[in-house]
């Protein structure tokens, strides 16, 4: 299947055929996580968790649900969610006194602990995070991993004394993020939302928009500084070192556990299934005997052999012993992108060497055995780095500079990122949207790009790059 | 504060100094796991999860929520569970057309799946798990912990191709458990539940009591047989290999992550705190220089290189530097439980030795530094043998022989666990209960024990030896 060609369907195969998802449960919106799917969020998160812990993140777990009095005490927050709540309002038979929603993001679940957690500048900065599942009343159609009712995600909740150290917690979140989904290999841009998209109750909001096949813009990450605008609703105060009580200054960031992992399938995969990087594939090397008639039994047992020299090397290894061909086990394991296979025939036994097959080329190359371990190792990295080169590739193939309304049409409708210069009124904005069906997304945080030319809508003085592109 | 003495409040400020849960969440019975808690948490899921892998069983990740639909299918659990589950009936403004529960515990949500993904004998055995929250509505006082309306979990669900295979399954997972349970040093009872008292839509269950100070048992597994009774509500069926449509046989089990952290915590502490065994603490050793005067950038360069060391041996340490004074920081450290302690003076460095101190007897030793980590490790040992050792004798202890009512009534105002004779009739089972206040939580299934006396109520002849006792 082509992946290219017809995203959608090769998606949905690929979930279904690597045992990523289950999209028949019967709620609408929310899918079971099978075995390889649970396995590799499992591990992004942990890649995610080190990071943060590393930074001096402490974990927390907070309950899925809200209070309706704390969720309300926002004004822009509440009006940001409150269409896509979901409310529990019933315990039995028994209405509740008081009803509760589902988290669909943790501030207003958070913040009221925050308001007792912190008395004294001795306790800032909070920094804590947990790995969570959260809870959103889609309208469009849902699509699995992208946009789902029930979604996978890392939040982060930080506070701080001022401003200025809220910005610097701002870079550090858009540095971990960053590290994190390079390590994936994944490619994106990093962009500065327009004021009229930014998170509800935020200054400012800087995503990452990583390309997808189709042409929609998956956004696998956002940060936020939330400046008082919740410590004055919540009440998150200390005792400053001169005795005067102060707001905190807050930021938050969410990092979208299944939009990474749909990246990760999306941007990786080929037209034979997924393409995991090593770091996060559950079974890293895959073992295949192809036995000759008469030679069964030693290449079984050599076979075994090269399985307990890579399991002991520290490796994530599997020994495929069912009883099929090994082409259909070559295909098998295709499909769920381990990274590396192991072929071990009459003829590798003989000369004692090994056949290594990488995920991506798919070449084969001979190795003596007692170099198994390294070769494996130098596959890894050769599959890392090509994973990531030709995802960077596509990235810039994707993204064109569209100076008028027609190449705009065009970049979109042929599924592009559209570089454009904008004017920074919401009604350009808007007009974008309405003949494109693209959404301005921002301007990149990474560069400083100046307009080359006017407003692509009303021919005024540009004062920004933005990239526009339909989006999940 | 004495543990045995006024457990309530113990354990309550337990839980707040060492960091475990914080209870001030505005929503009744719903709490906040903190730092140490979750991480804590953490490790004793991935104890388990590590068993359940190595036997075969395959982590997936259900929704929160199941349908209504499938809720009612089959009729003996919606009665055991109608009265306890969260409704979500609303999502934004909009009614929901179909309503949904939070999972209670998982078997409707996920044997609609199973309906799909069994075909064929060759399906079977299918075994999976799920680490997750589940959510009750507990009219009963709740208790951090112990009893909350939203506690962690992990369940595993089974089926088979008949119910002799399903019966091994049980004896199966009773191992698991047991084995995590024991890693922890733990004590209980592992009793088949009375008829009455099984799980709802069960044959049978079988469930681990853990001993608690305040002679409440603390139920931290189940075990249940289900026979084909789901299999015949959700049709979960298979082509057997004489071409034959069978129901399948299942069995479930569930592990209280949330009340074995409880029964750590209840079990192991002492009027000091916590005490933690070794495997599940996130810090394993914590290292405290004592300074002297004039010594102290050589005491804190010492105290440097012991914690190198011992981190180098792959051991988690933490290098308490803050600005307090040692006896702060030993009391801080025994609070959390962290299980050995070292530290390092002047007279340890001119000597080049360190002081350990392990967190069960509070003992200091004295090694040659070379002997650091081997001594660490010893102490580790000896400290889960120690644990081990105490609890299973306070359950001894605990355990009583109650041959009348008198005796029975004292046994449990005097927070132990009565052992009786019962005719296995239920009115006898209800007089127990309404004049004890203990429940019959079942019969032994490790040893068969013969009835030496008639029932303790009616005089009857006895046909179980069981247990009674109050139960959270």
């Amino acid at each position: 299947m082509k992946k290219f060609e017809n995203f959608s369907q090769w998606f949905d195969k690929t979930l279904i055929n690597a045992d990523i998802l289950d999209n028949r449960y019967p709620i609408k919106g929310f899918s079971v996580y099978k075995a390889w799917g649970a396995k590799i969020s499992k591990k992004i998160t942990e890649m995610l968790e080190e990071r943060l812990e590393a930074t001096g993140h402490s974990q927390v777990l907070f309950p899925v649900t809200i209070s309706e009095d704390a969720f309300a005490k926002e004004a822009e927050h509440i009006e940001g969610f409150n269409t896509e709540v979901f409310w529990v309002t019933h315990a039995g038979k028994r209405r509740l006194s008081k009803k509760m929603l589902l988290r669909p993001t943790s501030e207003t679940g958070m913040y009221p602990m925050f308001a007792y957690w912190i008395r004294s500048h001795a306790d800032l900065p909070l920094k804590t995070f947990q790995s969570v599942s959260v809870f959103r009343y889609e309208t469009k159609a849902t699509r699995p991993l992208l946009r789902m009712r029930e979604f996978l995600w890392n939040e982060a909740h930080t506070a701080h004394k001022d401003r200025n150290e809220a910005e610097r917690q701002v870079n550090e979140a858009l540095e971990i993020y960053d590290q994190t989904f390079r390590r994936l290999g994944l490619s994106y841009l990093v962009l500065k939302r327009p004021g009229f998209d930014k998170f509800a109750g935020a200054d400012y909001s800087i995503a990452f928009d990583a390309w997808n096949p189709d042409g929609r813009v998956n956004q696998i990450g956002t940060v936020h500084n939330l400046g008082e605008n919740f410590a004055k609703a919540f009440e998150i105060t200390y005792e400053d070192v001169d005795g005067a009580r102060r707001n905190v200054a807050q930021t938050c960031y969410g990092f979208g556990t299944s939009r990474t992992l749909a990246a990760v399938i999306a941007q990786h995969g080929d037209d034979h299934g997924m393409i995991l990087p090593p770091e996060i594939a559950p079974i890293q090397v895959v073992i295949v005997p192809i036995p000759y008639k008469e030679h069964e039994k030693e290449v079984n047992a050599y076979a075994g052999e090269a399985y307990r020299k890579i399991v002991d090397a520290g490796l994530r290894a599997h020994l495929d012993e069912e009883d099929k061909t090994p082409g259909e086990k070559f295909y098998h394991w295709e499909i769920f992108g381990v990274p590396v296979r192991v072929e071990v025939g009459p003829k590798d036994l003989n000369e004692r060497r090994i056949t290594l097959s990488e995920r991506v080329s798919l070449k084969r190359i001979t190795v003596p055995f007692e170099e198994t371990v390294s070769a494996i190792k130098e596959l890894f990295v050769t599959l890392a780095k090509e994973l990531e080169a030709r995802s960077r590739s596509t990235l810039k193939n994707v993204t064109v500079k569209a100076d008028g309304m027609d190449a705009l049409k065009k970049a979109i409708r042929s599924k592009k990122i559209a570089r454009v210069c904008w004017c920074e009124r919401e009604e350009c904005a808007e007009m974008i949207k309405n003949t494109s069906t693209g959404e301005i997304r921002g301007h990149r945080i990474d560069m400083s790009e100046r307009p080359e030319s006017p407003c692509i809508i009303c021919g005024r003085k540009a004062k920004r790059v933005v990239y526009v592109a339909r989006a999940y």
